[in-house]
């Protein structure tokens, strides 16, 4: 028995996965230099290259809203525009950080599924040499989406062919890519580099890691002042050497598709399981490795009576009655059969 | 034998004391709440109370460029300034982050030593009212400074007494104040609550964390809104546990004491040894974990080569001849003996 | 005839009234103290005090994107979020003004007529206290709106009580103040001070100005650091006393409701004018001096054609044929009947 | 008898020149293009043109504030540094908009007469590639300097080349461009495009106008997204015609001319009696329209007794006793001889 038991709020809920630890473990001795110029820096550099082709810049942060603020930075400058999805991290979770560190003004575009199109965002292309309008320079998407949806190799690069059509970037808020590659069974590329994708993010903490996140540049010529950009905004790791060691845990072998295969596994039983209860639907598409259930408000609250941990699930609306049940590396099936168990009794 | 062999350069070289790996492995199960509301964070919040008193408000953040700007954003608005020494981390090694991101000014005060005397500040306490000049409003020293030399107590409270009376704080950059204590043999309250601080930073990182560092309120009414500053400024950790952990791991007993006291200690024995050798002066009186020697610029090269690390010293002043030769909590006696032997010989 | 014909693009389009002229020679006459200290400031403040009450704290700046993005500065912090319509000239058209100098987050909410109405607005007041949401702070609406329609006091006051109930404040962009109170024949205090508005814009250069804007802060406590913000904002003129003269003949007499009336009786002339054209729709009601007329597509770039002046009027909607027509201090009779005119011959 | 007494503390106290308000009368006709698409703009750039040479791109902006802080967001990225005298207006009397605008840190360099050498800025351009250091990007002078003296065209080429030599650029405060031209009696283009600058402001205000100073760019691709830079940082004029016609009549004629020489003439008018009062000594030489003097401190109390504007003259160094003295357009020879004889009486 634990002394806090596992639940399904949130991916950042769980803890580091043991290779991790491992890893810092192992990388626990002597001096390096600080800052990034050591050879474990150099290795997890080369992981990235292994998997987003030899052109790719990385630079590792320490968390999600700094790698997609950071990459915000270096995309455009104050009075340049980002269009993305209303629902997007970056639009609803950030505080305001890519308005007041960026600059640039967020174009949120309404959708049904957490999904930009390039039809709905080539309608936010507007006013362009209109020196009264913040000019449209980067389209920004989640992969997989907040809400749980998964783009394909094939929308993904219609998104950068309208963006590079109007000279504008396609950035990608990875913080669960490696959840959308493996749930769409395709190398990490196809949805990057191959798909013309010009910088991400690459989460690292919700899939296993102690601390860290990722920006890389794919498109030559972005990343020449990152390393001033990363400093000035505060997000340089002096003792590099433990973000980069994380990486090459992750990246080096399989462990990234391991971690993000089981979670969404666990989500697709989950949900299969959920489709067979009474008055609970599931809310979005099952794509990656997070449940959207809609259920009775009074059901909700039975719920989380239930459940031992202390913040089991997160209530994402509670005017529609949408739970969010996150699935993550260390998700059991008996967590799952729990859950489903104590949501069928709630109902 | 090691990997990546000791060596001078940075406090920052070193990597984790095995007690916070430990702490952190105690601290990776099960599931916890992100972001900070947690029982870690509250122990270590405990810990920090322990140490500074009960109204002491402790954030915790990534690293100490975070610590010190977010802590200038909490108590200055842009048109304020803040009065610092010239050798200020703030001032000369953080890439303009305290300017662009909390918007003020700092004006820079030559010093002897890199300690700001209260007469010094005085002077820089001018145009108050006048609408054309930035307003000062925060004092900010590093303790210990950047070259290696400590405040005590009475100096601190004379700064304090100064900021106070103008309606200005005192800040003080703490990214090694655990060393500053020991070398004085106070208690970490006697350099900050009790001398009239307003907000600190307290440095993790250098002193044997894995990463993390913290900003620490003092003054009832600073601290309200830290939260939302901390999160739009990027450094709100979500799996915050395991910044937690390091930091009860760190204050919960002696561990903060034991290595900073012993960083000291081998700054100690450097310099005595050092004084014996002709051709080299010291250019700092050693009172914490930083040693500065001056010395023929041929000797400087000669030594670089003759030592194993990568980097294994930091030229601090080319034209002068000095170099920083920083002790850390895993710097043994072998290490010095065998860096004044190199020295002896180099000269 | 005149060089520049008249058109209904923009009141900006127009220039000064003879009487704004005249002021600005009388005061141009020796020395006088620049930056603010002078008694032409003075007397203009006391006009702005006599309309809004003695507690009115005004400050004149150099034009609206000022006036309004340094009154967000002074209200909120950037991790505070503003609510106005998606309608607002700050949200479209400062080219991300507010993001990028205030630093806050705008909470767009779409409406029927560019007016917010409490329920909408009382929506967006969600998550306060969540760390990772931008605190709603500010209330902002647009007397006379973007799209010529008005708050009634009334209206206003109830934004203000929402506003007060959750406090934040209430902020009226007022670059057509005097349009809206002289349509609705109350005194320019009946839409702000007795509304309970807390901070406006007052618009200059859109009702005769040659150059300036001002921002009333009427809640005490507000405007204390203002100067600094003005200056640090680059909104500080050294001339002062020239946008106070013109400040002092606007509102020591009733030019500003000679100026705004007169517009306003225009758009109403021309309102009643375009209700008879077949195939011509008003788009919103006409409630101050601007006019918004719905009309196909071919008739619009006939009546461009057909038009005398550079840019004659504004497109306002391409895909739904909407153009907008500007009334403004100096528009004639005779302006109004050769458009009705031609926009007959047009359609 | 002037209800307001001329007096030597401002250049900025002074009103505008008649030809100015005439040409803004002239131009009080019918409607224009608002926000510069018009035919006075177009005029006031070919202007500008004619003196700076054809490639030069102008824009017009309110104040020295602005043209100051927006070259440098259009020269610098917020983690480069800006070289300048410690004596800059931008350093010590813009309230900190640079750092807070731009982003960017000031070098600050001190100088025995207000002119930084190339050997002075060639000391601060140190760390290139460091990430944690701001990186040298910009030279910045003011011509005049703040001190009253002028750069010769071969120190300013002097400057350039260093600046280009290392990828940096040359920016230039013209504040009081007009005067040192006058001064060297040179051509404007022979302190600017002939001598290699790269940006500089043109100062207006000082000069004559009502208000209004510009940012002129001189390398090609420097100024291609400033239309956006000066929109969103609040610099855009609406009824720019205003601007424009001001400042063609300032630069069409000889204007600029006659008010920088009669200026400068009454300026070395009060240099050469105030160098035959015992006790009072000029404090730097006097080479543009600005007198530095020092004097015992009782005597400047006497003197601002004696004389009878509100704010007749400015002390500049209360320690020193060293008070300012500026000279204007509408300085009389009388107002000179007046002055000497009351600091005669007062020493």
């Amino acid at each position: 028995m634990t002394a806090h038991p596992r639940g399904f709020a949130s991916d950042n809920n769980s803890g580091a996965h043991p290779e991790i630890l491992a890893a810092i473990a192992a990388a626990n001795e002597g001096h390096v230099v600080a800052y990034g110029d050591d050879d474990y820096t150099a290795a997890a550099r080369g992981c990235f290259r292994q998997h987003f082709g030899e052109t790719a810049e990385p630079y590792m942060v320490f968390n999600g809203t700094g790698a997609n603020v950071l990459a915000l930075e270096a995309l455009a400058r104050p009075y340049e525009a980002v269009i993305c999805p209303a629902t997007a991290h970056l639009n609803v979770d950030e505080c305001g950080a890519p308005e007041r560190i960026a600059g640039v003004k967020l174009l949120a575009v309404e959708t049904a599924d957490g999904k930009l199109t390039s039809d709905l965002a080539a309608e936010r292309i507007t006013r362009v040499g209109d020196q009264h309008a913040s000019q449209p320079r980067v389209v920004s998407i989640s992969q997989a989406t907040e809400l749980g949806t998964v783009y394909t190799p094939d929308e993904i690069s219609a998104l950068a062919e309208l963006a590079h059509e109007h000279e504008m970037v396609l950035h990608v808020d990875g913080a669960r890519l490696a959840n959308a590659a493996a749930a769409l069974d395709v190398p990490l590329r196809a949805l990057t580099t191959d798909a013309g994708v010009d910088v991400f993010s690459f989460g690292g903490t919700k899939n296993g890691l102690l601390v860290g996140d990722a920006v890389v540049f794919l498109r030559p010529g972005l990343a020449q002042d990152f390393p001033f950009i990363r400093k000035q905004s505060m997000q340089l790791a002096s003792k590099m050497r433990f973000l980069a060691t994380q990486f090459e845990a992750l990246l080096g072998g399989d462990l990234w598709h391991r971690n993000a295969s089981h979670a969404n596994a666990m989500a697709h039983r989950l949900a299969d399981a959920i489709s067979g209860i009474d008055r609970v639907q599931l809310a979005y598409p099952v794509q990656a490795n997070g449940v959207f259930a809609t259920l009775p408000g009074e059901a909700i609250q039975r719920l989380g009576d239930a459940l031992p941990a202390s913040l089991p699930f997160y209530v994402w609306d509670e005017v529609a009655g949408t739970i969010r049940l996150m699935c993550t590396w260390d998700t059991t099936e008996d967590d799952v059969d729990g859950l489903v168990a104590a949501l069928a009794a709630a109902v």
